[in-house]
């Protein structure tokens, strides 16, 4: 069987790492001269709206997934068949905070109070509406913390529309929450929803920088997996996703989904049995899905803009580290370490210790 | 960090596989057009004795291991440094019967009565000396089941050496068993050793056919430890290495060692969180061995000569199917399955309707 892969960076590379025991072959398609997927499949190097390379890999391959949401969807749109999966509907959802919102609201999610904006009156409409503190993100292409600022007072509104660039917006109310969850699981074609363990993650600097398994009480659980099993069933998704919630007291808020294997999940290379990779490729080539059971105390740290030397990283001897084979650059991710322990407490001393090792302490 | 593997099979590809994570880029050095290896590594196709090619390796390459023991030892005995792992020592030891035997006895690891064999007058002094049945195997160069004849009586024995090609041979005394075990380790640079739990091996024509996690008695186990950890000791060895023996009432006795990651270790890849192969990469690259806690009931089949239908193969939402991307070809290795479950009961019957599935049972 062979696959084919809409961005070779290192979501890419972790499916292809995680397919190819399966027997499957993989194809990558990126416009970098040497994507960090390329080590582990083939490369065809275009850009992501040209669609005769897109048809190529739509022909040449028995199914065609993505590895991120900036995927042009209406390209896509005009030339996807169905075995492109996840469908094109869940990107173009994805893509757009507005329709990401309303369908939160359709399937019963709440979210916290949000404008979509399109003009300087609806900034101002939306300030007098839902009062200060606010968020304005772009409605598309943001990601990690891009294309977003805070509003606090009616000078920060003053000619926002403009100064985002003109752009369509969206404008939400920063709401309190206790802290920012998310629930990563596999859906498969027949419907069959795998849900993994929820992580607490932390952000900085709007890129995430540490996730690691939390024990929520079961209301709020029940809750989490009735919203991604309506989000998936109301998508009609093939594949893993993931969605990040903020816990408000004993609610969910909805905060954004992804259509995608998420950054989030990537502890489950080792916590579990069957990887959020394993099983969205497991989904998206009709095979049925690995449990879920018997997951480990775990959590992952991101390494941004650095690789500290692996001997250092490795010191522990459940930690397992996973360098994504990029050159070192400012904010860019270039690997994980993944922590497994005898329980969550030990887990997350651990991660300590390693922030402090590796000199990625909040206060660094 | 650079590894080069001498051999681009389906261990090399597994290595790599587990080893790409860790930030290694892999070099196979094998004779094939395309060893299955080729689609996760660079590749060197040259012979096994290309003193060049083989300098090249372990120039080109932080360090160099190996995927089978019939590499030449000798050749590589006169090139290879320090950082050529496990040694050439363990090499040279796995590759004559006779002297893997006298490792053994050294060790303390109880041996059935064998006799080296380099005349027919050898043979007739084993038959005479060890009586029937007996089996005599090629002292070199011999792998699953190759190179082996069992003697039940005289006639057998008549023109023995000469029959089996004159050369050097041993003879062993046929010993009832009530189960064959292995156990498969890792031995770091400083000496630590971990240890995998045990297999119970089923073998068909000479070629492992399905493994299984089994609970020795508390002295077996200790044994087994002891006499693995002894071997790896006196062969100063470094990386993954499986002991394979036969349980005798409440004794085990030593049949074969290999300097390599295990076919009876395969299930190490879903069974555990560090498998024998990431630990092989950990030990070559002088990083802490990974620990092998919290290991699942598992099992594993081979896939030999085809490969049935992935859906089929993983119909089983616990199951893992490794394929090694090898062409179809009777008596070949072309992948395993791997099992889990909550329980050995369980996992063994999955196994069971795995063989029914699949049309391997023994009357097949």
């Amino acid at each position: 069987m062979k696959i084919g892969i809409i961005g070779g960076g290192q979501l890419g590379r972790m499916l292809a790492l995680e397919g190819i025991p399966l027997g499957i072959e993989f194809t990558v398609l990126d416009p970098s001269d040497a994507p960090c997927a390329a080590s582990v499949a083939r490369h065809i190097k275009a850009p992501f709206d040209d669609v005769d390379a897109l048809r190529t890999l739509l022909n040449d391959n028995d199914a065609v997934t993505f590895e991120f949401e900036n995927v042009p969807a209406e390209v896509l749109q005009d030339i996807a068949s169905s075995h492109l999966q996840p469908p094109v509907g869940a990107l173009l959802t994805a893509q757009d905070r507005a329709r990401e919102k309303n369908r939160f609201e359709e399937i019963g999610l709440p979210v916290a109070p949000w404008r979509a904006i399109d003009s300087q009156q609806d900034v101002d409409d939306a300030v007098a509406a839902l009062g200060f503190p606010l968020i304005a993100k772009t409605r598309t292409l943001g990601y990690d913390g891009k294309g977003q600022r805070r509003l606090r007072s009616d000078t920060d509104a003053l000619d926002l529309f403009a100064s985002m660039g003109g752009v369509p917006l969206l404008i939400e109310r920063l709401v309190p929450f206790d802290y920012e969850v998310s629930i990563v699981g596999t859906r498969s074609g027949n419907g069959e929803l795998i849900v993994y363990p929820m992580t607490q993650n932390i952000h900085r600097n709007g890129i995430l920088h540490r996730s690691q398994r939390i024990a929520l009480n079961r209301e709020l659980r029940r809750q989490a997996i009735h919203h991604l099993q309506n989000l998936a069933d109301s998508l009609d998704y093939v594949g893993t996703l993931a969605l990040e919630c903020f816990v408000c007291d004993n609610l969910l808020l909805g905060n954004e989904f992804a259509p995608r294997v998420h950054n989030t999940g990537h502890w489950t290379l080792n916590g579990t049995h069957c990887s959020q990779f394993e099983n969205h490729i497991r989904a998206v080539a009709g095979l049925p899905l690995g449990r879920s059971f018997n997951a480990q105390p775990a959590g992952m740290l991101n390494l941004i803009g650095t690789l500290p030397e692996t001997a250092l990283i490795a010191s522990h001897s459940d930690t397992f580290l996973h360098a994504y084979g990029k050159a070192p650059r400012e904010g860019r991710k270039l690997g994980h370490i993944n922590v497994i322990g005898p329980d969550q407490k030990s887990v997350n001393q651990q991660l300590d210790a390693l922030e402090r090792a590796l000199g990625l302490t909040a206060e660094a």
